[in-house]
């Protein structure tokens, strides 16, 4: 087990992690303070694409958490750090309504955009969209997908998920799309920057094996596994990433982190 | 120059071959005309996926040809030969509305097929369209495409084609597309198995020397590149593919082939 006590910041994952449905993980919010009181620097890190920042927070702290606006980042707005550090971020934007909140700074363009960013949009595929989108690329617009998922489950089967639409994107304009969700190393260096601390100093703790611990570890932080949410013994033992402190819950942190 | 004299077949592509825009090659139609009479099986072969058997015809014989219809292949009617040959051919068809008349008599459904058929549907793709082709496709369907082209030019810029979407549900089902176009060495097998000849009896006559001359060759055909249509010198000096006979057009064809 690797010592944390030189550690000056956490990453946490939400779901799993602080809850599990609608339900808070006990103890969850006392580790969390008590870990922001000793000085460390907090994130709160996630994948979720459909709720703008503002929205999430509410769902959280509905769940009776405390915690500030400004320390959440969701790969949509990890996408809106990184275009704020550009030199011009005019940008099409192919997310929900209730995302695009957090991208209102930032000049639009429907036909010469600078950046193309997809997330979900359900739906709202059709042909006239993909075409524009195609043509903006081969205008020289570079594309940013929030993740690449084939698909997902629903209670009526399966739903084609938005990689397809970016990898036929990818296919017919010869641009490959950055990647912005975890495991991706981009997510996790932009949410560093944000933190304004390097990699070795930064524990990000998490549920998932491999897009938590193991897309930590690639960016050179310290990966640590929760068991809970999605945690099973069964994918640890499977997976080729090996974690640097595994916990039973979030409640255990404090003490690991030598608090 | 290969020895052409065994030859029992000819398949002739038609742009650039039989004619240029809508008007035919001096001595095309005469040439065609001989080499029928000397008792060679002809096939006319082509990509184009937006018409029908009947439509092409009409557009063949219009210039001047008189053409059977039951010796044309296109892509699209290569594909209704292939499902012929399958034990349950149910199919769902993307494809244009003239060129379904040539899978009349196959079996459809839409939300169960054996067989997923994807040619040109212009600006008909849709995100219902896309989901329940990717779930008929997770569901066992078998996917072919006539062709998997990236875009094509139009006078008012580029215009994405149907390869994106065919990649788009290849990556989110794990389902690989046939694809029956030229130079799919499948295609040729389909058009040997129709004119009932082994590949080293039948040439290949066309201008573009990878997708005709490379294609036909792969399939075991004898590939000849006439220097009509599309054909340029620095093209053919370019590519890794040697002709085994060239000539100037097809009008030298009937020489060439010792009639």
């Amino acid at each position: 087990m690797k010592d944390l006590t030189a550690i000056k910041g956490v990453m946490f994952d939400l779901d799993g992690v602080l809850y599990v449905g609608s339900q808070a993980i006990d103890g969850a919010a006392e580790a969390i303070e008590r870990i922001r009181k000793s000085g460390l620097t907090c994130r709160f890190v996630t994948n979720t694409s459909t709720l703008s920042l503002a929205s999430l927070q509410k769902k959280i702290n509905a769940m009776g958490f405390d915690i500030p606006q400004h320390e959440i980042i969701s790969a949509p707005y990890a996408t809106a750090l990184y275009l704020k550090r550009q030199s011009d971020p005019t940008c099409r934007l192919l997310l929900a309504d209730d995302v695009k909140k957090d991208f209102d700074h930032f000049p639009v363009s429907d036909l010469a955009p600078k950046y193309v960013v997809i997330g979900d949009i359900g739906d709202a595929w059709s042909y006239s969209l993909m075409n524009e989108t195609f043509n903006a690329l081969t205008n020289g617009a570079k594309l940013i997908a929030i993740h690449k998922n084939r698909f997902w489950q629903t209670e009526s089967g399966l739903q084609m998920d938005i990689g397809g639409f970016v990898e036929a994107l990818e296919y017919a304009s010869g641009v490959k799309a950055m990647i912005i969700g975890k495991p991706s190393v981009d997510f996790f260096h932009i949410a560093l920057t944000d933190m304004g601390l390097p990699p070795h100093q930064v524990v990000m703790v998490g549920d998932d094996i491999d897009a938590d611990v193991g897309g930590s570890q690639k960016a050179g932080m310290v990966g640590v596994l929760v068991r809970t949410g999605k945690y099973r013994q069964s994918y640890t033992d499977a997976s080729p990433v090996k974690p640097d402190v595994t916990i039973d819950s979030i409640a255990d942190l404090p003490s690991a982190l030598g608090l």
